[in-house]
């Protein structure tokens, strides 16, 4: 069950408003590695998790993320705070709104559908969905992901601070920064805490095919290095169709009636590979073309 | 700043593993009126607001959509146990894995995307979207759009108590579905705690529109009623285009390079209105149609 | 049956192109709250409604919409007049199309990929989805859903009001809100006509829950108000974990083979909790790390 | 401005309920090439439309698209009728509603969230979205998707007439599924009635690659006809990178700040090619891979 | 099976870092019409297909939309790549940093989130779909869809020339550009090498409304033409409802039982049509109103 | 540039038609880590990348991913060859192609809109969508997603083995879970090639909170293990809000007009602490309630 303090768990002081600082931060808070997709794949993997260990984990961090979605959204609603009074209340003439809302199509969106509060979208307007969520239900798979969640996160904060001068949004976003590789730390050491985690699940793969590495891309710019040479590595340099050994052909058994149905198929809807067919191409590629012509 | 408590705000007694039935509640978990969507509506609106007493009772609610975000997260959990350990434990025949997981599209996907984990996924298997987060910044609007999500998230569970028989899903269901009529209560008690509510916002409206209602859908079946006749209404009926009372067209005064401009587009696309042209489609429309003709 | 009159329901005096302006626009044609989302709610209820007073209103007051959202689209397209003869012909010169084209990325899609046509998108540029239109199917859940949906349209079409100063298009945006408001009316008159509308459905609720206010969120800023306290209250200011007086775990009785997998699933995938694996973070942390050295 | 009469523009005749078929059938309602993406797609290319005989064909037929909505609406209305009453008047037993409504992902959804009433999703259950329409504000192209558009609802008719034997719902998609055929001979004579439609647009192209075909896949099957052979094309049969003959590499001129970073920026994030550094899978390749072991 | 090469189909050559122009041209890399939607239509046609002349070619032109993806991609990496190097080495100060980033909603993500990589977005910002690929697996209509799609591409190139004036980029999208008009001619070629490609599939149509045309928008500028006038066409100008003689209602025969339950479902949900309820819009419509006030 | 060759990586050997089992399939054709996820993820970073080792193996792995593609979308074709052929000659009859068709949502958007060609949908027939694909530019993050992403693809292939019974499906299922090993393993020497590669990108975070556990869920269930106990961690058990040791509010400095608009829009919309007004849900909630009542 969750509860809530109305203190953040970090303060935040923001200099002046600033509504177009306000839209790149909802990356944060609405977008793709934002806290809410942190939160929730955190939260869902709890939730379905059975391990006591990492059960208890992965709620301690999910509640922390929401935190952190409370810190980041405070930022936002402070930055906004001068234009959802002014917008709301109409007391700036309407070319100063019409300059401050329009100056990108996400604080359009941000000031005239969401009135300037922080809203679940990312800093292009794109509203947050689900399909960011990587949650597998396999803990050696799901904690790589968060290993990787959290690297994204962290690279997205560092970006921010690095585009604003707020001594106090700097500060704000450092902490939620940091918290990112802590959180790294902790799903590291999760998952090595697991004996065997590579490969993941119980299938081992096909021995023949699990250190070849196939040389898809060729010409200019080969280059040798650890991830594709050396004793670990059999190669496929052609590469080569067909792995297998067989015709590289797809095919299927179907008895008799679906045959001959197939082939139906197949005669009713040929293209001829004779002959030059008129096209409506040709009908509109000329002057006059095509109007009040005679079929031959 | 949020905390969590391991224990539910409500206890879950399941009384058999049923993964069907699990994807049938993810519209809770996962859909457009589900906990999620609850929680982030509110959480987004509490943040935003500056009204002490508004503010305290949307947090006090998005937190406990959250804790009821997990009640039906770990009945989806318990439902689904079963099948996540025979899937990934590989321990059933092919057959019986493939009969369970292939019940519908959205078992397929939470089985084998989601590994029996719960998701944030409809009961279609569609990922949730802060699209469902109708946030809008204006209390006397927000206020009516949460009312109208609480009966909404009320009917959804009262379809799902009518579809299981299962003792124990049955009241969990049954508390989720009247917490939301408790909320509902306080949102309306809130909303009526302002003054002139209606109209949301500043403006009036134009007056001779605010009570016109328009018969736009004719023939059998037109009935009278408060919401359209009586003293409160004037009416419309024609109905008549352009209630202005100008010509109903739309115009934009251009410069006359732009004017010029749009002149030089309409004559080089213009579809001609006279002949009749040959087409595609009449190549296409005979046998040997369209082979090997020449254009005349 | 539908039928079309091409004169507008109300005129459109646009005073001058205004392609930026014409993005913000489409927040009502092709956004969250705009017309069509109206149209599509209302069309969609009355489709499946076998009430016939409010088949006929929300038929009536979708087919209106419809002529919103028509009104809606050839403000948009006097906008954009301009800009789509100079884009198609070509006849500016291309750092000035640059800079139109380019003031915002909703500018850059409408002109590049809609070539300035009203486009189903919002003023974000994102695609409308039928995830907007909220029917349920439950008429006092309906009506509710439709009130708000009103409020909401009528406050996007005031705060676009306090952005543009064009008399022409600040008076047919006020005549598109007016019409919200008359629509509000009629849908709160067809809900308060059904008897014994709350709560919605017809389950009642569990006694115990439907009164009690759940005190989630605590600390700085506790505020007692109508939504919370007095007598219509009782209140749970722990808050409680387990309101049924349970263990507030979860559970689900598994038959044998289920348990015995459940339990090697556990197995398989535990993390130690003892000892302190190198992870490769660890690996990575420090320069030189993880170069060729040897595992133990 | 929209009017609505409340016949149909075809009647419909249901022999009974069915609500398997009736999602079957939303696939027409909120699908891709349902009757609302038609609407929309040629409503929106008629309000930016200037020729005036094109405008008054596509409000037409756009208008007429909305009267079919209602059609195919009103067939899943009545398909729905009994399971809509079932459901919210809960009289069947549970396990009887939980086996219809448990049929598929999109018959649960249907039912649980929209309560039986037709809605805007297709046959899969997810939501309608403006990225089906493809509108692009120029004759010549507009008119084409137009065409391709009808040709994919016919097709779509078609199947579904194929899968059901109730004669009223046949008659009634006979009737939708010609309408198709009579609009896309609209669309191809309004086409074919611009002069000079093929390329669409002003810029003619390159004449060195305008007919010029690139044998991209090669060995078996590959096939000579009249899309890639004869007087009409030219061949690349390598097929040979750098077409124009340049180097076929990338470039870009940048000033000696920025290529000073991009040269850091490359220093400090190479991967090295030589040596062979431990990874987070070798630590967790083997039995007690990675545990308490020492870094060398 | 797929190969690469490292030279690219067309040479690039960028004269400056624009990262500005790059997010415009993501129109073609990540957009509804762009060269991975091309692909990918093309692609999932070709696996389908059993046609060998129609598999030939669809995999050699998707193949070679996969070289122009490769080529937009490239052009997109040269005019970000100083702003690359900015943003991750920080070198530049917050403020030019800022400016550069915040120029719109896209470059924002561009930049914050994808770090100005090249991202499968739109020039909007708007994640790619496949709800773009319209393949549906009938050649006629396949067909089709591709001449319209590569018609499309076509123009938004034409759009994407129009606003740029650096060379090399003018030069590789009339590269881009001209390959659809081949594509474009390839596709009308294997049409039309089909007999009685018109109408799609094997159901012929009712004949008595497969030249129909029916009149729906009426009132100033009907228009007559080669696409509603003339011998090929019968008229509709009513319009009127149920063109098949009959009612226009829709019906279904239900059991008694379920009869029962519809009645029921009417009586309980019925509003009713006299009477002047008082509504919740009444409560908060004046001063004052609904505050402590006792119902009657 | 790409090239093809119609022979596949991997022979493809069907047993039998199955279009259900096709469905599921579908994951890993148009799934969130289908194939054109990963060949996708690893070209939009071979695009972007600069150093030439990591660049070259970027597009050959992304280059087998569109093998690999192809791979399984030709044993989707294959399952669905017989379905196709009936429902396109429509020589089953009509409930053997209801059946065949309706077995889920997924089956019926793949039958009636795809006509059984491979789609770029899940198992659920959601389309595919480039929010999947994580792609940030920064090597040591985007390495990091990789090898999550191979891990989480090898898991969904090991399910859907083990939920297929015929053996040259699972063969080629094999063969591509296997690849998908080998893929991590290159990600992995290539990641940790890299100095230095943790945390991610330039900025070091803040010390204090770098190696600090945040208790945030507490009772029953907490557990210590190397993620949050031990000398690598501080602790806080609290939880604390504001660990920065400031009020924990979030506060923006505005102007004084700000100040007096912002104080301006509190009073015109607060919700009164006192009184008890009555509401919407009064009128609705007994018999008779709400009709013809007088007001106060």
């Amino acid at each position: 069950m969750f509860m809530h303090n109305k203190r953040l768990q970090y303060t935040v002081r923001v200099s002046e408003p600033n509504p177009k600082l306000a839209c790149m931060l909802l990356e944060q808070f609405g977008g793709a590695d934002g806290e809410l997709a942190a939160a929730m794949r955190y939260f869902t993997q709890g939730l379905g998790e059975d391990d006591a260990g990492r059960k208890d984990m992965l709620l301690d961090i999910a509640t922390e993320e929401l935190s952190h979605l409370e810190v980041i959204g405070s930022i936002v609603a402070m930055l906004n705070k001068g234009a959802k009074a002014q917008l709301s209340e109409a007391q700036a003439d309407e070319a100063e709104l019409y300059a401050m809302v329009g100056q990108s199509g996400t604080s359009a969106k941000e000031a005239l559908l969401f009135g300037c509060g922080p809203a679940l979208i990312d800093s292009a307007g794109v509203p947050w969905t689900a399909a960011y969520v990587d949650s597998r239900s396999e803990p050696t798979v799901d904690l790589r992901s968060n290993i990787a969640a959290e690297a994204r996160a962290k690279i997205v904060y560092e970006r921010l601070i690095n585009i604003t001068d707020d001594p106090g949004i700097k500060e704000a976003l450092g902490f939620l920064m940091t918290r990112e590789i802590a959180h790294q730390k902790s799903f590291e050491k999760a998952l090595y805490a697991i004996d065997e985690n590579f490969p993941s699940g119980k299938l081992p793969g096909m021995e023949e095919y699990a250190s070849l590495y196939v040389n898809s891309s060729q010409g200019i710019g080969d280059v040798d290095g650890p991830w594709n040479s050396g004793p670990n590595w059999d190669r496929d340099d052609g590469p080569t169709p067909a792995l297998d050994g067989g015709p590289g052909t797809a095919t299927v058994a179907m008895d008799a009636d679906d045959e001959e149905l197939a082939e139906a198929l197949i005669l009713r809807t040929q293209s001829a590979t004779s002959g030059d067919p008129i096209t409506g191409a040709d009908l509109g590629a000329g002057p006059g073309a095509g109007r009040t012509t005679e079929l031959g």
